[in-house]
């Protein structure tokens, strides 16, 4: 548990890099902090064959420094610096990641660590999540179990793919408001599968947000905007 | 076509009361305008055994003057000062109102002399639609054939009710930014005509936002971010 050293640059932010033992496994992560610090935290999960400093999780982090909140991403299970393999080359190259490197179950102690880490560091302050596809399928989980997280922003993701059960399971329990995006046109996550989960969803406060187009089309409104209702309900109660 | 001197007042802006005679009926109106004119302009369209002056849609207006935009609403067939028999009594009444009034035919007539007589008075502007239920009973059809029409706040509606072969004839017409509004659990609405509605519209810039709760329960975020979204677009290409 701690920071590597590698520190960065963003504009109106610090950025640290960490690493994380967790069950004898490493966890790489980053958190960005706007200068003169912050008092509120988002946990922003990536999507599939992304990383922790994706160019659009880059995006994110800065909407929200620009709000004064910090960030905190980490690697998924089986991407980025904790790849063991491309992903993508086989159809089926995504799902076998996600379950040779342990699946929801990893997922949940990875972020309660690194969550854990943060508040360590910095202490404990009102913390909400961001994260589609992938982002989700890690998020719902975290969101669900985590009692410290009081708001999410979630989406593109259905009652499908390789922990369809976990989301199923999960989503009732979810209590904290909600946004959940969905592209109408969705060629990875069918139309169908996104509002079944959206219906599933516990929280009585959750706005389902539909926009026509394929998986990564989200326009920008709704991306943008997705940080400005984390900064809406962010330490609200 | 004309003023009947019936005027009156609201925060920060001028109301007044017009009449138009359309095809041989009555049409009343009222038109608002914030002290030092608006540039901009919202047909405000009421729903089911409303009128051009209920509460909610008077809290519209007075968000529309806050921005700036003026805004027209005229007596839907059959409701207000057009009221030719009680509605609610039976559970057709609503039907029955409807069809007597000229239905869709006489809403495109009526709208359309209102946005005449508001232009002739004060000039063409950017303009705008919003009406939610019967508001888009009438707005999609009016926005569907109304090219001076940019943007619109529709929802509460589907592929349902006494005029749904006009909608489902419309939807596809539909070519300007428009926000629609789904309340998941609508008891007078049944969701899936509600999604297959927006799924029909023809708009290539359609962003549907659903909420838990029955037909009257829009959370006040989406009520009141409705006219944000309308402030947004109107005027802009």
């Amino acid at each position: 548990m701690t920071w590597t050293g590698n520190d960065g640059i963003m504009a109106g932010a610090t950025e640290r890099e960490f690493v994380l033992t967790v069950d004898g496994h490493q966890v790489p992560g980053v958190y960005w902090e706007p200068e003169g610090g912050a008092d509120r935290l988002v946990m922003v999960g990536h999507g599939g064959t992304a990383h922790k400093k994706a160019e659009y999780i880059l995006t994110i982090v800065s909407l929200l420094i620009g709000k004064g909140i910090a960030a905190v991403a980490i690697d998924g299970i089986g991407h980025g610096d904790r790849k063991t393999r491309e992903i993508g080359a086989q159809p089926n190259d995504f799902v076998d990641v996600w379950n040779e490197n342990g699946g929801t179950a990893t997922v949940l102690v990875d972020w309660k660590a690194a969550l854990d880490f943060i508040e360590s560091e910095v202490g404990a302050r009102p913390t909400g999540w961001w994260g589609l596809s992938m982002g989700t399928m890690m998020g719902l989980p975290v969101c669900a179990n985590e009692p410290r997280i009081s708001v999410a922003l979630l989406g593109l993701m259905g009652t499908q793919g390789p922990n369809a059960k976990d989301l199923i399971a999960n989503a009732p329990k979810l209590s904290c408001p909600v946004r959940f995006l969905v592209q109408w046109d969705d060629e990875i996550v069918p139309r169908d599968t996104a509002l079944s989960l959206f219906d599933l969803l516990g929280s009585t406060s959750k706005t389902l947000i539909a926009n026509p187009g394929r998986h990564q089309d989200v326009p920008t409104p709704d991306f943008e905007g997705s940080v400005d209702y984390l900064d809406r309900y962010l330490g609200k109660v």
